[in-house]
């Protein structure tokens, strides 16, 4: 099942500087070789369920191994089984109507 | 690695009751044994992190063999390392000082 | 126009504790007058739209106010014209299926 | 007081392609004056609290004129008093690390 999510992890307890943890994130995602794409509130990311799911995890736990002993994250998911649809699509699909 | 999250699965494109839907998502979560709260926005479950989220897979195949076509879900998850918290104890620290 | 929200504050570089802040959100709303449901990942509340979020942003500023450099807040928001929903109506909908 | 909110409006009621709904929203953010950033999971939008607000609660009442009987949003909202800082910073600071 391919899904699209757009994950916001936030760590608690460590300031107010959050963009290091943020590149961790971004670090792993990467590395699981996952489409993304960052914006101001998270970062969306598409591909198989299970891997990226696996991604959200690995996130978890590198953003606690680098130091934070909380996070709270929140995460979107769309999924659907009448067609394909890519990231790249679902925006396309709005800017060409304005 | 303990995790609690708050999940809210809204299939699209069946009309504008949901109830059955997620009463199909409760009983994913029940027979998967995870202890669930129900409120007014969704679920809070807590668990072993990859037992929650394969439950949380589990409820979008549910979902879309009950005939949804299209699912957006919103997923709140907490984790810490610090120290161990239930979401009993995360209510109570609240209302013990209300 | 009547709404439910569904609201999550998360105060930023105050440390890893953060109840005495859900607290004083808490109390905003209950000055409010509005109908709130606490749960283990947020608050639901009920009320007219402007009030509910005149209420939101008192939350904002009190927090701000309690010394939190920065907040990150989740808000569900629900609406619907086809008829008339309370909170409890929502969740009686699901657990009189199960 | 600047926010910085990530809107995510779902009509529910209205079959499965929810595009021209999402365009109804953008063309109010817009007319509002607003900075915005579309993206595969919601709009950034920054701005003064109070307009920002107005443009959502303009966007509930489009979506319904438009159709849909029943609306569900996700709102992430942040809010700081230590500095003050753009989207396009805060996208930024991430990907300077990358």
């Amino acid at each position: 099942m391919k899904v699209m999510i757009d994950l916001c992890v936030v760590p608690i307890g460590v300031g107010v500087s959050l963009s290091e943890y943020i590149v961790e994130c971004e670090r792993v995602l990467q590395a699981a070789g996952l489409k993304t794409e960052l914006h101001a509130h998270g970062t969306n990311v598409e591909g198989e369920w299970d891997e990226v799911f696996a991604a959200v995890k690995a996130c978890h736990e590198a953003v606690h191994a680098k130091g934070a002993p909380r996070i709270t994250t929140t995460i979107k998911v769309g999924t659907r089984v009448d067609r394909e649809q890519t990231m790249a699509e679902k925006v396309a699909s709005v800017k060409d109507r304005l």
